[in-house]
């Protein structure tokens, strides 16, 4: 799986993902009215409007982006009509050509972690059939409960060829709260980056493994020191633009060849129309707005690379 | 919130919850087949079956328990479908007056964990309506984060009268390979705990916080010092039975008034007629099975208090 993303990241020179993370105050006032007006101010009028939304930004970036990154709680909160969305958006966005990153942070005991990766990159057995939850390619982890909480996943992605993201070093402002504190004089998410190597060594897929880590824009001091820890294990990136991360920061997440990173952008672009920067192309043409933001983020990373 | 669980668990004289995890191996074939021969072997199908077995567990417990803990990954893993029978479960639930504790595990950043709490324990704007996403009682949280992962739940839980359960020491097999790791010669698990209680603090209901902590039954001399770090924190215990914990481990996470804990099982109550000790109710008579295991659990507890 790791190994398709790299071919996408490589054509389409954007080792990018666009994270369809929709608020409500996101989506311009004629796609909500369009939709109140249809459903009701409803949690269907809601999901109805995230999803033109989310369309609408998808049709005018895909074929420019390898892959999106749907975070799942900003569908979650409108409950069960949320979640048709995000399942919807998945199903749509592969549909065209992308490949996705279901950004659900799960983790639980063993079985329970099972149960998440079947739901999420597994598939699951109804008497004879064999069926599908929410079939995204790649989903992020947390690591907090160890080795049989992150097990069930990666088994997963070996027999179903699907990625994963686990968490090492977030791009929060408290990230460093836990993940900071020394063991033996290293930091745990030095700590969780061996056990991320541990856990992908028989899990490769090409030169890296299927099984990467989250590691935030925000901190480049540890990337670079994850970086050569972690040589082939791909970094899925947060915290670039909105979050305070610059290009100049991301640079230590790569690799020589240029590759080993994906960066993450939400905000920078589905909210792009809403920036000076965009506000010519109006709130109507937002779609416009965020194909442009993606191109100036594209050029700005290539840049340092 | 704390207040209402420990005046249901002073009245059922029941300090438990009743995990409803189900396994589609654990419903009888009987309730499988009607479900499979309406919605054929669908995730509708399974969706149905597990409906129809949670229902009939809790029309057999729910007066004789304060709570239940529905495992949100056990629904997902069917998808949309599944995620409409974890709603109407949790709605089914207090309808029949049981507090739900939902143990969903969530944690992100901050924008993104306020999202989960509305979604979870919260309510969502949508226009001039204000709506519910799922509206369980309680929420397990995962704290990998820090402090501003975390908070956007304790928020919710000031201004909605919530609960929470933070992970602290978990009861699986590997919970130790970061939570016990040593810093400043004291287990990550003990700040974490230290955390708990700071964020608890201004979340105080009676004697208790509406903030509590998630500790696991299997490691009885860890629950000791726990329980002394936070006085004034109700521990969600899993690890009861199935895992391994016993009533005698248990007994560290009770504070003197014989208040402080409750314990979670689901395996042993709801899949109780699998095993030799209630083989006599039959698969058929299912639900008697786990009011006698209920029983059967607290009588267990309750020597030990």
């Amino acid at each position: 799986m790791i190994n398709q993303l790299i071919q996408r990241i490589q054509k389409t020179k954007a080792p990018i993902c666009v994270g369809l993370d929709p608020m409500l105050g996101y989506i311009p006032e004629h796609v909500t009215r369009k939709a109140f007006d249809e459903f009701g101010e409803t949690l269907e009028g809601a999901a109805e409007a995230i999803w033109q939304f989310n369309k609408e930004i998808v049709d005018h970036v895909y074929d420019i982006i390898p892959s999106v990154k749907p975070q799942i709680a900003m569908y979650e909160q409108f409950g069960i009509e949320g979640l048709k969305i995000y399942k919807r958006t998945v199903d749509y966005c592969q549909e065209k050509g992308l490949l996705v990153i279901g950004d659900a942070k799960r983790g639980d005991i063993g079985s329970t972690s099972a149960a998440y990766a079947t739901a999420h990159i597994g598939h699951v057995k109804v008497g004879s059939s064999v069926l599908t939850g929410f079939g995204t390619d790649f989903l992020t982890v947390n690591p907090y409960l160890g080795t049989d909480g992150v097990k069930p996943f990666v088994d997963v992605c070996k027999e179903e060829d699907r990625g994963l993201f686990v968490l090492v070093k977030t791009s929060n402002p408290s990230s460093g709260e836990f993940q900071d504190q020394l063991i033996g004089g290293r930091p745990l998410y030095e700590l969780v980056a061996d056990k991320v190597v541990e856990w992908g060594a028989d899990c490769m897929d090409g030169a890296y493994s299927n099984v990467g880590a989250v590691v935030g824009a925000t901190y480049p001091e540890m990337s670079r020191i994850l970086r050569k820890l972690m040589p082939n294990t791909y970094f899925l990136v947060p915290g670039y633009g909105a979050q305070g991360g610059t290009a100049e920061d991301l640079k230590y997440c790569f690799n020589e060849d240029g590759l080993g990173a994906i960066v993450n952008s939400s905000r920078g672009i589905i909210a792009a129309y809403k920036q000076e920067k965009y506000a010519k192309f109006g709130a109507e043409h937002f779609g416009e707005a965020s194909r442009q933001a993606v191109i100036d983020m594209v050029s700005d990373i290539n840049s340092v690379l």
